[in-house]
This record gives C-alpha cells, sequence and structure tokens, in this order.
C-alpha cells in the first residue's frame, strides 16, 4: 500500500440546485468513510475550464496537504482523458480530472507534476448507467480509493506530462507608456482582479488612468482599502491574491464599469 | 441500545439564503458529534415535493449507508405525520422526514419499508420557539438520537407502511407509432431529463421527431456525448441515470427549447 | 495549553460563486485538522452587518459548543479591530470576528462578555498577499490556533468589552392603538419575520390591520401554520424563533406585499 490521505479539497461547476456534489461527497463517504471533503467553489460558470483553472490556481496554496479534485468537464464522454497528477516530494498531493488544461495552473504553481497518470483502471470505477457523469463515477472513485492507499501507479498507464492540455494565463503587454490588460476574475462583490502584478505599475504615478470596453475613460486612484477609496470613485487596490484590482467601496465595480472576465484593459500612467 | 449510525444524508428545500442548513447541522453536531453530514441538495424549488422526491430516488443509490434526513414540508404545522422508514436488512438504513410522498420513490428504491415509526415522542424533540421549522425541531434531533443508538422504537408507535402517502412518478405511455413522455428534471447545465428508458426506443431509429410545449416540433439525434451533438443540433443522450434526456452541446436545452419539469413531450419514429 | 475546541461554526457574507469559504475551510484544516467545520450561512446581502448580526443572534442557541466565526466585514483593512470573544464560565465558547456590531447581539444572547482579546499577535496570522482578505490571513488562523489549545491571552491584548462597537436591533414602539414595527428578516419562502413577541399583540383581537409601505392595509388572520392561512389570504404566524411573522401560503409574503428587510410596519388592533 502507498501512502493514505486525509483531505479531498473538491472544485467543480456543478452548481448547487442539483445533487451533483452531494453524489460525489457521497461516492467518496462510501469508499473511503476517513476521508474528509472540502469544497473549495462549485457555483463556477457551467464549463467555464479558464475561469475554474484560474479559481484553482488562486486556491492551491492553501488547500490541506492530500488529493484536489476538480471537475469541471465540458468534453466528458469524448477521448478526453481523466488523469491524476502527482506533484511535490513523495507523492505529497495528488490533482484529479479531466486532461483539458483545467489543472495545468496549480499543478505548475505546486512545482510540476512528478507522474502522470491516466485514470482507466475499471476497477476503481463505478459502473455508469450513462457516461456523462464521470465526477461520480471515474473522479471521486479514483480519489477515494487513491486516499484508502492504493498505489497511484494501480489507476492506469502513465502518460507524459509534456502531452498534457496546457492551461492558459493571459499575460500582460507593455506598449510604450500603457500596459494592455486583462480581467481574470470578477469576485461576488464586484472586484474586478486583473492579471497585474502590482510592480508592473511601479513608478507610475498615482491617479491612474483605464480605458475600459465602450471606450470608457476612467481615472483610478491606488487605495489600500476599500473604505479608501471614496464614494463614486473608482480605486486601484492589491487584493487578497496580490494582484491589482479595479474596486469601488461597498459596491460592485463590474457592474459600474460594465466589466466581466476577459474584459480588456488597459492603463496609462498618470499625469 | 440499538445499532449506531456514523452519517446523516441530508435533503431539503432550505436553499442557502438562510441559515436553515447550518441550523440542522448545528443541532445534530450538539447531539451526535461522531456523525457525518452530508448534504446531498438544498436548493431544491421551495415547497415542490415531487422534484425533490426525484432527487431523492436518483440519489439513494450512491448514499453512505447509515440515515436519510429529507425535509420538503410544505404541510409543517399540520397533521402531516412526521415518520422514519426503516429500510434493507437490520436497520441498515433509515429515512426519515414528512409522511407527504417525498420519501416514497427513495423507500421502493431501497426494496420498500420494513418498519414505519410516527416520530412523536417529545423527549427527542427540541422545544419549539414556533411550531415551523421541524427540521430543526423534529426530524433533525430524531436523526441524531437514532445515529447516537435509540432505538428506532423509542421514537413513537409503529404506522402501517400501506397508511403512507404514496410518491408519484409518472409513467409514459405508448400511443401507436408515438411515446408520450414528460420531462423529470432540468439540471443545471439545461439538460432535461425524461421518464424514458432507453428500451422504450429500441429500433425506434435516429434521428427520432420531437413534439414539444408551443407546437414545436424538432429532429433529435442519439448522441453519446454532448460534444457529439454538433453545434445548434438537438440530442438524445442517456444521462448520467441510464434516461434519456434532451440535450444540445454546452448550452441549455431547456432554455433553448422552453422546457421545465412536468412538460410533456412527444417522441415519434423517425423517418 | 488551554482547551481545545472540537467546532468551529462559521458564519460569512462570502457567497458561494467563488472560492472564500473553500479557503477559509482549507486554511483551519491545514492548521487544526481535528476541527469540524459548519457552514451556518453565507450567501447574506454582501456587507450587510444588520443582517448578519440577526442571522447570528438567531442561530447562537443552536450552535455547537466551541468556536463561532463570523465575517461581515465592510472595514477589512481598515483600523476596525479583529476581535475575539469569550462567553460562558471558563470559556466555554468565544466569538470570533471584526469589531463592527456583528457579534455584538449573539454576544448579548450568551450572557455578555467574560474576555475581549485583539487579534493582533502575527504568529497567529498567515502572510497576506494584500490586506483585503481577513477571514483567511486572521480570523480563521486565530480559529484554529485556538481551537488547537493555544491560549486567548496569547492573540493579542485585552480589550475593555464596553468600547466594542454594539449591536442595533431594533425596537417596536406602541403608539396609541397601533404598534410600529420593522421586518427584520424576509427568509427563501418569503417570510417577513417582524421585531415583534406575540406576547405583545396579546388581546388586540383577530383579524389584525397591517399598514404597509406603499399605503397598502391588509387584513392578516393570526395563523397556527401555512397551511392554515388560506389561499390568498395574509396571515400572521409564530415563526420557528417564537416571533411574529407575516406569511401567505406556499407563496412569498415579501413579493405579494413588496416588503423587505428594515420595511416599516405598523400594526392595528382588528375591529
Amino acid at each position: 500500500m502507498a501512502r493514505r490521505y486525509e483531505t479531498v479539497s473538491f472544485l467543480s461547476d456543478y452548481g448547487h440546485a442539483d445533487e451533483f456534489v452531494g453524489v460525489v461527497h457521497s461516492v467518496i463517504r462510501s469508499i473511503a468513510p476517513h476521508v474528509r471533503v472540502i469544497d473549495l467553489v462549485h457555483d463556477l460558470e457551467p464549463f467555464d475550464v479558464r475561469a475554474a483553472s484560474l479559481a484553482l490556481s488562486r486556491v492551491v496554496q492553501y488547500v490541506a496537504p492530500g488529493i484536489v479534485l476538480a471537475v469541471v468537464d465540458p468534453g466528458v464522454a469524448t477521448d478526453r482523458r481523466p488523469i491524476a497528477v502527482e506533484v511535490g516530494a513523495d507523492g505529497e498531493g495528488v490533482l484529479i480530472g479531466p486532461d483539458n488544461g483545467l489543472l495545468a495552473p496549480a499543478v505548475a504553481m505546486s512545482g510540476g507534476a512528478t507522474r502522470v497518470i491516466e485514470l482507466s483502471n475499471p476497477d476503481y470505477q463505478l459502473p455508469a448507467p450513462g457516461p456523462t457523469f464521470a465526477g461520480r463515477d471515474v473522479f471521486a472513485p479514483a480519489a477515494a480509493h487513491l486516499a484508502l492507499g492504493v498505489p497511484l501507479g494501480d489507476f492506469g498507464p502513465e502518460v507524459d506530462p509534456y502531452s498534457l492540455r496546457p492551461g492558459l494565463i493571459p499575460l500582460t503587454r507593455e506598449e510604450g507608456e500603457t500596459l494592455a490588460a486583462e480581467v481574470l476574475w470578477v469576485d461576488r462583490f464586484g472586484n474586478c482582479q486583473l492579471n497585474v502584478d502590482p510592480a508592473e505599475l511601479e513608478g507610475w504615478g498615482d491617479p491612474l488612468v483605464l480605458r475600459l470596453p465602450g471606450e470608457q475613460v476612467r481615472r483610478a486612484r491606488r487605495a489600500r482599502s476599500f473604505a479608501d477609496i471614496g464614494s463614486g470613485q473608482v480605486g486601484l487596490i492589491i487584493d487578497s491574491y496580490g494582484l491589482v484590482a479595479i474596486a469601488v467601496d461597498r459596491s460592485s465595480a463590474a457592474e459600474a464599469l460594465h466589466l466581466h472576465p476577459g474584459a480588456p484593459v488597459t492603463i496609462e500612467r498618470g499625469t
């Protein structure tokens, strides 16, 4: 037997309107009762692999030691491979999910893959009444049996890490006096995280100028807290993951400025 | 003392906007700290006993051994009975909830009731500041005390299983060359599960013709996966519970075709 | 070492669309794996300290022994203090959250503070990539370390309980033959809880007359259950927390009567 795991951290686009999340919990509880399942997030936009991979890459540094189970799987029941990716020394962590780019940024942030296995052994799958719920029939049983101590190699053949679908993290481009950026994430409070490290704006002055979709041009002040921004003003804060975010105080910047994930944002030096 | 239980699997229409689910968890944790509560689903349509009983019947085969707690209870504080239904050999499983048809399909799928008890013993209830939260005051304490090893017979008098409110699962009707069916469930992804077993359509050809509300007539191809369906097309897939479902690729069939649970769907042989 | 705690009961306005709740669970699981986290409610209106403090005061009597973690924190990253409030004999319970009035009603219902500590010791905080997620960086680590047995006094200096921000619970006013009340809470089912104890309406007759915003005047009958109210009628029930609530049978009183939390409701004696 290989090492056992105590925790499965679970992310999906299953939402809460149906029983999908509950069934995955039930399958894991039935196979490996000792495991604690931690729900990371399930109300991601359906099928949005990019948003999910970004969420996973934000979370992965905080996740408890053990297994990560991530299922956003528009290609379910096609030939996309179900995989398990070992990271860290001695199989410290394993990420389980479809090979569609979802896991890639989190794997990179965890130091890269030490081993990748295709989850093809039917002994560790549930019989499927239909092929469209791989979370229940393939991924959850894999996580549970792995937690019980089944060696990773028993789940299927090894896969070349270089054959995995890459993840896509959009990069900024500096163009003369401007920085072409993009909204990565709009959170519940309407804060708009950009793909911008605060260091990229060092020495750019304050306030800065934002060019937003719909030909909007807005001045934005750097602020340390939401309360700092001032009513009706647009602020640039360093958000809780250390990236630059567009915010307004106690209301939604996304609504006020009509921003959504993927929206282009050009930042200009202040004058 | 009777057997103890380790898991309570919990389904309700309490939603997540209020603290109802959290209070039920708290009550169980306070009485029986060893129990793990697995949330099956809580965002069911308020008061929709039919939808909830269908969800419970889908889930029940995957639920971890132990107690099922199900609360969708429009008749709370009337004379509808709170009940516990024992299923399987030696009290392997117990389903707890109101006697309004909610539990019936799941009980049938679990092999039928071996014993039914009315939960009337106030020793295993909380004092109720008001009568409308039986989940907190009656059902959760019953689940917790049962998990602790209180014998089922201590909760109240035995009830004749034939006196229970039946559940309603709509059947298909074959009418000449057509099958009159019904949407059972629309999931988060907009897939529309029908009350149709794939065997009922064997030899009916491909594509088939669907007659839908609003005088819509649509060709539907049989498909193995969502990706198989083809953009803009309507597909019939075998869904994850082994029933026929109407689907479109990466968007909502329910929205595209204006379908909802209970909508009539007539299927005609292809030509 | 001081006493250990087994349960952290967690309330926030983090919602479920993002990973905030999952990250807090992950942080606690990483530091104190023995702890069970019970989610009380997270879909509270963002930044609505009043609604959250009312929810917490409803729940607190049912919460399992241990730690309460409550985070609704519009002043995050300003000088509002993060605090821990000990209640009960021998540190039976501890409430953790921002000093903005959120904890105050629940502390009062728990018998008052026996000790208050400002959570300022960085040894029990996570390094913060940005200052806006105190739930992750300050409050969750405090709850976890406290659960592990770190003495409360190690987290920072003692604070005078009289210096805490008070909570606000609106009181009714009797004005001649009328009672001026207010909607405290609209639940998922649309029931409108008032700040009215049933004793305040003793001897006022039945039906009563409600004056509602928008110059609505409605007769309301006292009812014991939702089913009692009668279709199309407005009822006054004693809700599950023992307060008077405006309800209609199987649909939403809030929608039918355009009510929301904070709406003024004047009750007149029936004739």
